[in-house]
């Protein structure tokens, strides 16, 4: 099967708000009058990313929501992405389940999938998703300011959980692998709650090397630091309690990586817009800290002893 | 050598024209008032579209030129761009001259680096471009009508002579040899002239597969067929006269891949504005055939004699 044999039958469709899709040499975007384009680009490469065993609906799925996770961050709504694939065969067998796990997110999502480019070559996805946002009105890792508070979405720590089974280093109950692995496997990303926090959130990021490290690009970026409550982080995992040391589960949801929820900051003054935002998206977040003006991490417990926080965060390059 | 001191160490630049570049969870594009988003992405694989051998400075300059090259096919006026690299290693020495070659380019066509990814795994080189056209005038694959004039920017074929030669399956002298991969190997994008077609070409792509492979994908996107002059044809390449036979040169120029140029079709009133656009950019166009109601391509000899043109042209999953 050739090239533009497998993008006809596998990934072209009907052009919806691109004003021109898949198939000349370039799409075309129009974004609406005041709108500024976010634009964001992941690779996911076979055996650093995901396992070879991954089922391809649920890669195709997580090749695109670590994408749209990036927009969301922005605060900027999902427009359209481009996919560019290298494949070891032309193999229809996956192709099939990868396209309409991608596709069913995209849709999911209202981001069309406008280009991109097949060859042959060691499994790699390469993703470029572009999303709207109101001019300034983008969500940045360099707005933290010190008295903000610092909350995060959802569940973090879990997908950690999931890797360290497969790599043998851990072992737990079904019930609790299960859920962890679809965690690891089928992140959603969180763009409704991202698009809310437009104008309630100071700074944003969000969490794929784990929840210290990605705060930590944010203070870097705003020139501060922070202090972290060991007593909320214990709380972020939704591995039930007893299953994990009280170590673990810090170490977990603090530097586990993998989560694709949002980490953000926001003043004091904007707790009922925080809370807004979270009852709009369907979502739990949970405070866990304030922007401090001494630059590093303090991660400390209620009663004020310090935990020894310099857990490894995940770098592809680490 | 950590992901973010990689991009910090040799791509990160002060942003000129985006509104936001390298460091956020996402970049921020402004397009200006009225303009249309030209949108593209190439991967280029180790083996599959360079050599190992390939100098990293030349490597870095074709990433992007393929790029540029389907803006310039679009009409586009190239804007900014993302990188994602998988990397076996993170190696300064191949780096500094890839990132060198890279933003070279990028400064002669006023593009910019706004953001992308590196992580480790098999090189690959994945690019994804952004130019402006305003609203309406994008060149489109789909405009070629029966009775236009089909033309074809600077020299084709050479490429494909350097390939020969490294594959061992061609023999020249070194004064044919170097020129012909120096053309393969740092393909300048026609920009310049695909800009000045806004308006005088009916349609347009660029010839990375081959000629006569990517002016079938106008026509099929057309409607229409072609016939091609055959001693026009034979003119196209830069390799003097002499080293190949006429059927050889025939088979590089109308087959041979990896040029860069631009095919292009225009009405038969638009001669003056092709020779225009032509002297603007600086850069020969040939006419080299006629767009026909009948489909398929038809290769002719001046003395009607038809050439059988069944030339395989790449495809990268062929």
């Amino acid at each position: 099967m050739g090239e533009f044999d497998l993008i006809e039958r596998f990934f072209k469709r009907p052009v919806r708000r691109a004003a021109l899709g898949v198939g000349d040499d370039c799409a075309l975007l129009q974004p609406a009058p005041g709108m500024q384009l976010a634009v964001t680009s992941d690779m996911l490469v076979e055996g650093r990313h995901f396992l070879p065993t991954v089922d391809p609906r649920a890669l195709g799925h997580k090749a695109l929501a670590v994408n749209l996770s990036d927009l969301a961050a922005c605060g900027a709504r999902p427009l359209a992405f481009t996919l560019a694939l290298a494949l070891p065969a032309a193999d229809a067998a996956w192709l099939a389940p990868f396209a309409e796990g991608l596709l069913a997110l995209a849709d999911a999502h209202g981001c069309e999938l406008v280009g991109g480019d097949t060859t042959r070559g060691p499994l790699n996805i390469c993703i470029t998703a572009f999303g709207e946002v109101p001019r300034g009105q983008a969500l940045l890792r360099s707005g933290a300011r010190p008295g903000d508070e610092i909350y995060v979405s959802g569940t973090v720590g879990d997908a950690r959980l999931a890797l360290e089974v497969f790599r043998g280093t851990l072992s737990v109950p079904q019930e609790v692998f299960a859920p962890a692995r679809a965690r690891m496997e089928r992140p959603e990303p969180r763009s409704v709650l991202g698009q809310a926090l437009r104008g309630v959130a100071s700074a944003a990021v969000d969490v794929s090397d784990g929840l210290l490290g990605d705060l930590g690009h944010v203070l870097k970026a705003s020139g501060v630091g922070a202090r972290i409550d060991a007593a909320a982080a214990r709380t972020l995992m939704a591995t039930p309690p007893g299953v994990l040391t009280d170590a673990q589960t810090l170490q977990f949801a603090l530097a586990g990586g993998d989560d694709y929820e949002l980490v953000f900051t926001a003043p004091a003054t904007a707790r009922g817009g925080v809370k807004g935002a979270s009852v709009h998206a369907g979502l739990q977040v949970t405070r866990i800290g304030r922007v401090e003006a001494t630059p590093g991490v303090r991660v400390v417990e209620p009663d004020g002893r310090p935990v020894d926080a310099r857990f490894a965060s995940f770098d592809h390059f680490g």
